[in-house]
């Protein structure tokens, strides 16, 4: 089911078994084992989003969304976290030069984690601001030495305006709160900023970051990458993850299903029409989203590379896509669980890890499909959008 | 929404706070805590099925099945087990007499679990068996001195016959093997029996049972409890517990949606349409399940107080309505929780646990939808059973 | 499934064979014809709603709405043309004395349609009303010698008032104008009224009605039908008519499939998993809306027996349960129709004229689901009623 | 939606209007009108699947199924009785080059039409079979000479084998039969052959047919078209008229919405937040079906292309993921159309003909649902193929 085109790909594949043993691990320890991240980055996965400037390596979406696909596919606590990791290195991109040397000039394999929703409270002062809050869900924070936050930034002209601080390790404290029942191993921890100076090379507005007209915005004029506004590559490391959870979850059903004897009658469940039944339309449905996300991702890349801005109409669809196909993938991981009997809800059946993991996929805020519904269908009625809608 | 009338109803909302407070130690202990069999057994409602003769209640099905949802509201853990404990009595009162007084004749509250689906071995010899097996998944076994067990008997007339028999504690191990991540509280351990002796006067066949032709099938001739086939009664209580945690589900997502504010845009979700409309459609689905639940329960009290033996689609009714009530309580569930947001899947949200519960309520063999819809379905187009579904 | 224990279902029950064998001619004549209103006149049922003070019955509503359900099974167009037009003397009950001599002092049998919504223009005059309009989709309006008509009166304390007149067949014409795709044979065509003179005594604001102070509001004090706002016992109509075409489409399916082959291989359909689960999950579904109904009427009928008026949640419930009974019917429907095949569309097949039906059960402003859902959604949230949503 | 870069599309889009405006006449004629058909000849569409030897197109799949989608949204009925008449043509350039001179030499605008279901009856005779049967359903018939039947021929070997007899129009009569409620307009009449001498070289066998042994199967070694077995052709003439009539009815869905008021109430329709988050539901299914099936249709072409034989795998994946995208359409047409309310089922709406073709679609053989699960369920569980599904 992958581009075998992709040569990532096949690097992925050959960590895949060490990334799969590790899945209970991840799940007990409440984060990504640093092995896993070792692992990916000796793939060089992590600097997909990367400037080639800094050795990065300005990777299509449809070939790295399929590279988070399959490492879910192992483990969905790792794709998630490493998924957003790689991708904030798109939204680094478009800040100043001089925060992007900051980071990466030395150490070019550093992450950076975030916690995107407008928490952080700032005072201005000369040059930047004084920084606080607690930032809840920062996936793969222990993996990171830097931290995007967002908040509402006080302007001048135009009142508060959504924005985000990178802030470096020693800014931040991180809070061990996460205790979950879905995606246990994305170590979505806390980070607490107590009163940090940031300065202004580190803080750009959402409104400037989506135009392209950051710090940042023009720096790599030949890039086929950053043309795409971030936010929609950011959205869709859900959606691939989501993803490769189903896949996983189809391939686990039949192997399964065809052992599978009923305890009462002794009846092979494998050979049941039902069950067969609900497997192929499974496999269908998943396939079915898998298509919808390939071509979105390729009319992400297409745009990217024609450095085409996209029209409201298609930054509608390239929001929501993903949120409807992640709602297809959930349903079609529910109707093999619902069928998978009473033995998959024990702790080392890995059915109900899946069942759980491909829940918490459409439990983000991004993934929320009443807001996407809301969205889209304003967007095709011809009404304005719903500020209260994200 | 529960009968008023029902006198046990209020007995049970009494000790209701208490199950609440201990719906997450049951979770941690993986058994339903010792303080809530003793709540419960303070309300009599253990001894709904007993017969009067022993001090029993024989309680109307509909009564006592809303108990448990009551009960499951509170803890669906401790509904379950306690459930099954309870009916246990039904199918007991249909044995010899020499049984029954063995049970109940000294200590009319003594309790037994059970494990049915055929995984005993046995070997006949003088006045009964030689009985060996693991069973697995006997809810609530660390409350109950009895244990019923499924075997195949030798017959010599009929082959193979489904049966079950009827072992005391001292004959038996429990292996604690209740690992799962649904209904972790209902103690679901495995009963070891290794050589027992089994007479004749604790064995019966499920044919026998069935058809009141049992040793004690007769026993009770005035009363308006047994006639009805106990394995109705059976499947009924996983419908009830289900029931009440879908009641529960809803009364929870009503609570946290007025209060819940979206983190991105601070928007009040509770006054948002989509919420409502999803609250309002499960509240329309666990209502009209409810009442296809208490017509179906209503059935049974009314045939078993006339003493009318169902006819085989009237059976076929019994044995699956129930799981298609359980469906759409899971639907409306689901409906629900994939609406709550990230937060709802924090170890500390009584949401994820109803989810997790509810789940478990449709992975019961009784409750697989895919089988029963096979039953229904054949006996409606006029096929004859398929002995392979159960 | 039908309650046995109501007369009035077997009086039904003699002339269904007459009332199916008009089916297609209802279709044809794109009204119901007058054999069938006279047929159902036979009966008395027609006067279910009338007061006893004219000879009428006074009927429960559950017995009422399982006739419309019973008459459905035969032709949806007349179910649903005929328990509107018996459903009408509820709501004339509540009008002066004056205005019920006019309509059945002489002929007890007279039967009045209706077209409710809004359209009416009024001018106030001595005494009344000067009135005109074109009102739509008044059912059965061909049979029936009044109308009762909505428009908004004005008030001079409280603006506009949603109101209803009642007019005499002399002031008004109907237009032929009802082509439609489903339940064609309602003959739901157009009143037309111009400059007709609307005295007081003929005119009830729909406040004063749903609270019984309208001028006949307490003019049956011992009656046990009319303390039930007549509003729901108008939209209970919609449901029963549903059921009763779900029902049948049930028996149908059944007769259709054991005897179906597929053209391309010769396999029996009627021994296939797929069809039995469908007709079971149909079955079920229907089922379950059914006991739905029924508690849902049984409410209505208790607190007008016991003259107690429901508050606001119930009145939503009421409002609103039958609405999503519907639906469940229609997703019944649909399940059997669409897997029976290319022949079931051919306009011989039954079939295709309950799918059309089933789906013309929904398309009403009271069956309206997402109408519903918000209705009975904001006021389990909480929140106000909102005006728009009727 | 469509592929600008496909150069029939232009000349589709410019006969559209008209074909649009003889909706309602196909409707009423049970046909296409001759004006159609004219129309679509003047594109050359209709010599897609023809050889280059007769001047035909060869055209790739996603091409030709693209344009079908558009005429769909003009027209389903045209759609659907013009693509199989093209289609047709992929079949015939598999048989003797005998008989592709006998319909195409001298004229090679010349159409056939097929009823593929084995209805005919044979006898061997010295060259060929002597030929009867009734043959229902044969789409655009009135507009072809040439027919397509299917039958089970006698086999020394092999017993009876499915096989396709093509004969000249002068050899059957057209009963005028179809008389339905969705797709009327197709014009699928009945074929009558009696005792007609069909030789050989216009005879092959279906197991030939698909394996490219048949008597033309190597005919054109150079061509891209002729490598994907033909009936998956076939096959997504469906699929690819019910996508047209989808992405038609979110077209018309938002338009009426646009300008909706509820009659009760005057609220703006759509301004309301259900009816945009339908819109939205239906066009992202309808878009990811679409996108589904463009990757199918990519792989048939690309497979064609290569001259490479597709495994078992890939066929039931062929045969059946055009009939999950029907499932998709169908679901995406009725959440509409259930939420346009009364006027949209009137005889004069294009909404109700929209959603009677759209259900129409995921009705025949090649769309049952039921069937094509199996069929894939079995191959992905590893079971062998069942005969029985076709």
């Amino acid at each position: 089911m992958f581009d075998d085109t992709n040569p990532m790909i096949d690097r992925v594949r050959t960590i895949l078994p060490k990334i799969r043993a590790n899945a209970d691990k991840a799940e007990s320890d409440r984060m990504v084992p640093k092995e896993n991240i070792d692992l990916l980055k000796s793939t060089g996965l992590h600097r997909a989003f990367q400037p080639r400037a800094y050795g990065g390596l300005e990777m299509p979406v449809p070939e790295f969304e399929n590279c988070i696909a399959l490492i879910a596919s192992a483990c969905g606590s790792t794709a998630w976290a490493f998924s957003l990791l790689a991708e904030h290195a798109h939204q680094i991109a478009l800040y100043s030069k001089e925060l992007q040397d900051e980071i990466w000039a030395k150490d070019p394999d550093t992450l950076a984690s975030s916690s995107i929703a407008p928490y952080g409270k700032s005072v201005e002062t000369e040059g930047g601001v004084r920084f606080s809050g607690e930032f809840g869900w920062s996936s793969g924070c222990d993996h990171a030495t830097w931290a995007i936050l967002g908040f509402l930034r006080d302007d001048a002209t135009h009142g508060k305006v959504y924005s985000f601080a990178i802030v470096p390790r020693s800014d931040y404290e991180i809070k061990d709160t996460w205790f979950t029942q879905g995606m246990r191993g994305t170590g979505s921890k806390t980070i607490v900023v107590k009163d940090a100076f940031v300065p202004n090379h580190r803080i750009e507005s959402v409104p400037a970051l989506m135009t392209l007209t950051s710090a940042g915005g023009q720096l790599y004029p030949d890039s086929k990458t950053y043309h795409t506004p971030f936010i929609y590559v950011f959205a869709s490391c859900f959606s691939s993850v989501s993803l490769g959870v189903a896949e996983r979850m189809i391939a686990l059903y039949t192997e399964r299903t065809q052992g599978r004897v009923r305890a009462y009658t002794g009846a092979k469940v494998g050979q049941s029409i039902p069950a067969c039944m609900r497997l192929a339309e499974s496999a269908h449905q998943v396939a079915a989203g898998r298509a919808f996300l390939e071509k979105t991702w390729e009319d992400m890349r297409d745009h990217a590379a024609r450095r085409a801005y996209p029209d409201p109409l298609k930054m509608a669809h390239w929001r929501t896509n993903q949120a409807y196909a992640v709602k297809m993938f959930v349903a079609a991981v529910d109707r093999l669980f619902e069928a998978s009997g009473g033995s998959a809800w024990f702790e080392d059946s890995e059915a109900q890890r899946l069942f759980r993991n491909a829940h918490m996929t459409a439990a983000h805020a991004y993934t929320d499909y009443d807001v996407s519904a809301q969205i889209l269908g304003r967007a095709l009625m011809g009404l304005e959008p719903d500020p209260s809608l994200f």
